[in-house]
């Protein structure tokens, strides 16, 4: 990765983000809780005004509509991307070519075909394609690992992560054509990567899933409850669990058994002040329905899911302080196992691994499967 | 405050450390843990080797056996204070007259003439006097504060705030001449410093306590398990419960009652991974007994606490980028009220403030009217 | 206690009760509850329609408008108190009086004159005198009090007992002269009857309160926050807090330390399923305001206090199958400590016992001190 | 059902116990705790001096070493089974054709044919066949449910139930012949149970399970550790988690999840006192391996999982006084889903309902797919 460490190793790494809704807000206050590695210095976003509105917000000196207009900004280091599922493989290859550095949101992209591109592109390029997996950083969850390590819970063979709340911010998540899948692709992502760094990058054997529609059918085809079991080759397993139909705001755990052993980690309740109000407040959390009555807070929000870590990692990467611990090849294996799970879903049974997809987006696995 | 700002707007404060054990590690990891503000370049510690272990675990360049002698260091521009608490008044007066900025660990000192001369003194010589309370930056606590502050609450009228442990880490705080108090002193300290800071920074009208030495009676004369009553001038109370006593692990609560609302914000319990283990793991948290069977592991607990918020608070008023929020000021308003809880006990009644002392040391207040 | 066990040692206990109103309900669905050992025969009330009504609902054969009348039926062997506070010593001497056996709801009277002369009576008519303090039968109050006659905490020097909810149902708990204090009164009772109960009735050797009307000043002139500490012959402290100012619904904890161990057991949130529900259902838990929203709804409401526990308990020792476990005399200790409290918090000094009541009912020991 | 009432419907039911070990002691406390309706009164057990043992620990008059001679006493109405899995159907057949009702501890026996020989019998006799799925009398869960039919989570989508330790009490559970199954068998039963009975007896459609055997593979060839996903013909879907892999105690939880709304429901951390002791006390909870440090001991257990409330309710039924609520054809559904969870994980895909056995016992449908 060549381009790195070019700068002055003092100098903060400059970041250009393409998005202006939830997550590009995200990362503008995320590299601003953790300022000491990289300062973001433009936005682009192609709606006109959103990328302004964002800019001011965090004080961002520039803005653009194009976001090719930003990749010729010559300071600019690092680009993050924020947009739709089906446009980050082409904003990847745009951002390599430019000769900058690529941090790309979940899932990685829509296709195997785009992922191999993507990552070749930037091997080519000799830029960094971090993959913005902020479990691999959430602070609880690396307590949890450090104790596996450390031998806490002997051999583990059961990996359980959850993520679930009532549907997504943004209305393109519904459309699968632009998201390419339902909550397993949305937040399904997360634990299969989660399950996989867990276990040590052990190779997925085997995927199946149980897929559904039960609440949002009028919004959406895709599915609104998943749950996916991961045969890893060391015989672990890992569960994922997640879902866009469950009430009363954000959901995330995850459990660890091991012969020796298990722990708990749930970000949300977990972390919590229980909280009892008659006439409510600013914030409790993320997708919480109300502040009015029984609701559970948590602080420093995006810190405790570890955004700001995460950011100030890939920003280390590039300036070659640290090795990149989460990596295109990491969104690549979610990829393949989202169309195996996909694929499960529609044939009822466990697929093995390596599965060569036969659709074109991942839900289309399960979607041909249903309709047939 | 005239030194504030002299230098550059942009460079890190450079900081000396006075001590070399538990507090003053705490302290070297906090500066590292949010580095972009400040930077600790020298320890001193009487005891030879001390420093230079800790130096070296934190890669801090300079190590003195004299304080004086690191006050003369023209570059270091804030000094920490971690050593016991009969020494704190004669350290911060000594950095103040060398020009220096003062964070003094809590309690702020032994006795309230003391608690003028160092609040005089940095005045005179225009240098920060911040006192280390870190629950006023513990991001939970904050949170709490923060929904009160919008009303969450309605009005408050009862602020409760418990730590408790199994007994301090250094010997000591048994010592009633080094410490100048057991559990009340020693932890009382940061709950009423926290109900007053809470609720306002109102007036304490009076102080209640009731002590006693109910486990350590063979180490040490001091309180071991304190209960503590504040009635503010707005009408509501502070309950502070401390105790040297509690075995399983440290314990920090908050606990917030208003006419519209209630909250709960636990430290330990309350934040932690609950996690059974046959073979044991690294560490769980600060004075656990073990880590085999169940236990209650917390994550970034410096972090959760509050400290490196705390330290990278203090770097920035001294460069004049926040005022300062934790004063030598708040520091005497928990000293006078320790000498008035400590009365209290003595003769089993309210105290009403303000309370002029009749002993030396605050504990002295009790332990004359038990031998009497 | 010459009248027990003259009948037939397999035949229910036949049980009036007076009172139509919550607590009357609660007794009369906790013999149901555990129906081996009594039954309810009889409702006596003075509203028109309210004993019938209550009597409709648990099929129970007879009603009264004047309780004496019911005290005529010469199969009733036991009769329960759940009238105000201010009529449980005629109502006990009448029943007493009658040849029939007692159970009187807490707090057992208003005076220590009524308590000894509640006593005396039936210490001269051979029936027992059971105090309705369910706390003594709480199962999962009674499995701490186990563990702790096992030795697993060791010596235990603090005994902390918690009860708060926003305001009692009936509105005569809300006028002193029926009820004869606040929230210390009407709560309190049960902490400090728990403290004394689960210390092994050691001696009080002092009591210390603070009172204050913070929230309901409009509605009563009694305490509706209140904290109390006792200090027991063998040198361990209760600490009992009550409140009718706590939002969210009922809340009752109690925390046992010892030099050995701890161990925290809350009736509420730790019994309860953790729920979310846009639509609400039936009940939630006593004096909860929703079940729309988050909620703690708790099952089995009445065995989980233990008040089925207790009613067959009493019928248990007329039938002299057990010893009292809840006397009278229980209930005077826990008036006389009452008074102390009232005293305590109007002299804001530590009371030493015994304590000579000066004022008519404990409250106004309070009350003329504030006054004053 | 023509044998039930014929006695006085006021008398207790006689009852007599197959068994004397670990579930056999758990009947005889569960009619001692609710004794209202039903009475122990004989034992019978193959092994000289066990059915002694536990008939002198309860005051049982009667013991036998064959249960056949037990089925010979005239007033014995009810029998209860708890003998293993592979005995169940010759003894139900027995105690029917001795003209008395069936109490069958979980498994109901082996396989389908048998099931249907003993609902079958049972039907010619007259008696009722009880199955002893005590989650159907959890008080907990019975609450969940209660609220669920309140409509508070508005329709209901996926049910999870989850039943976890490290490991059964007796060794035959380890030997498949005399089990039949591993941990879906021994604690999957509870849950598919359970799902079957919260979602209205819908009919199962389709069952898929993961199997393992991870950490007891020297003990057993059956699964410790499994994974069951059911869908019910309203297209709700069932979670079952089972393991005998476990640490740190028992684990019971349920979770549901509706359009409308959540409730977590867990029978043990959920109603734990949470305690730490250096010395250790009686005891915690079934299969908690200490009582020293920290632990979940729980209160009253055998009434928080239901089994007086169970027994109690078998006892009114064959009174006439109930409707059976956990029925032989209960059983039958969880056989038969059970089959097919086995073949499930043998053939890696979802297996639709009803499901043909093609194995002897169910844990062979998946040990001949492993083994081939």
């Amino acid at each position: 990765m060549d381009r790195r460490q070019l700068r002055n190793n003092k100098e903060k790494v400059k970041v250009g983000i393409i998005g202006s809704k939830f997550e590009a807000d995200i990362h503008a206050v995320s590299f601003q809780l953790m300022p000491e590695e990289a300062e973001v210095v433009a936005i682009a976003s192609p709606t006109p005004g959103n990328a302004e509105r964002l800019a001011q917000k965090y004080s961002i000196p520039r803005v653009f509509l194009d976001y090719r207009e930003m990749l010729k900004e010559p300071d600019i280091e690092m680009v993050t991307i924020t947009a739709p599922n089906r446009l980050h493989a082409q904003m990847t290859i745009d951002i390599a070519k430019a000769g900058k550095h690529v941090v790309c949101e979940k899932p990685l992209c829509m296709t195997l075909p785009e992922a191999d591109e993507m990552i070749d592109t930037c091997k080519r390029q000799g830029v960094m394609l971090g993959y913005a997996e902020e479990l691999f950083f959430t602070p609880k969850y690396v307590k949890a690992k450090e104790m596996a390590e450390q031998g806490g819970f002997g051999k583990i063979h059961l990996v359980k992560q959850s993520e679930k709340h009532f549907g997504p911010h943004s209305s393109w998540f519904w459309d699968m054509e632009q998201a390419g899948g339902g909550a397993l692709m949305d937040l399904g992502c997360h634990g299969i990567a989660f399950c996989y760094w867990f276990l040590g990058r052990q190779k997925v054997k085997s995927v199946y899933a149980q897929l559904g529609t039960y609440v949002h059918a009028g919004k959406t085809e895709g599915d609104d409850e998943a749950i996916c079991i991961l045969e890893f080759e060391n015989a672990a397993l890992g569960m994922v669990e997640c879902s866009w139909t469950k009430r009363g705001g954000m959901f995330d755990k995850t459990e660890i058994y091991g012969e020796g052993g298990v722990t708990y980690a749930d970000l949300h309740m977990g972390n919590a002040l229980p909280t009892y109000s008659e006439y409510g407040f600013g914030y409790a959390v993320e997708k919480a329905p109300t502040t009015v009555g029984w609701s559970y807070p948590v602080f420093e929000e995006h810190w405790n899911y570890g955004i700001p870590q995460e950011m100030r990692h890939f920003a280390r990467v590039v300036r070659g302080k640290e090795t990149l611990q989460a990596s295109g090849e990491d969104g690549r294996v979610v990829i393949e196992a989202l169309y195996a799970g996909y694929a499960s879903a529609g044939a009822g049974r466990k697929i093995e691994m390596p599965y060569k997809p036969t659709a074109t987006k991942p839900v289309d696995e399960w979607l041909k499967a249903k309709k047939s």
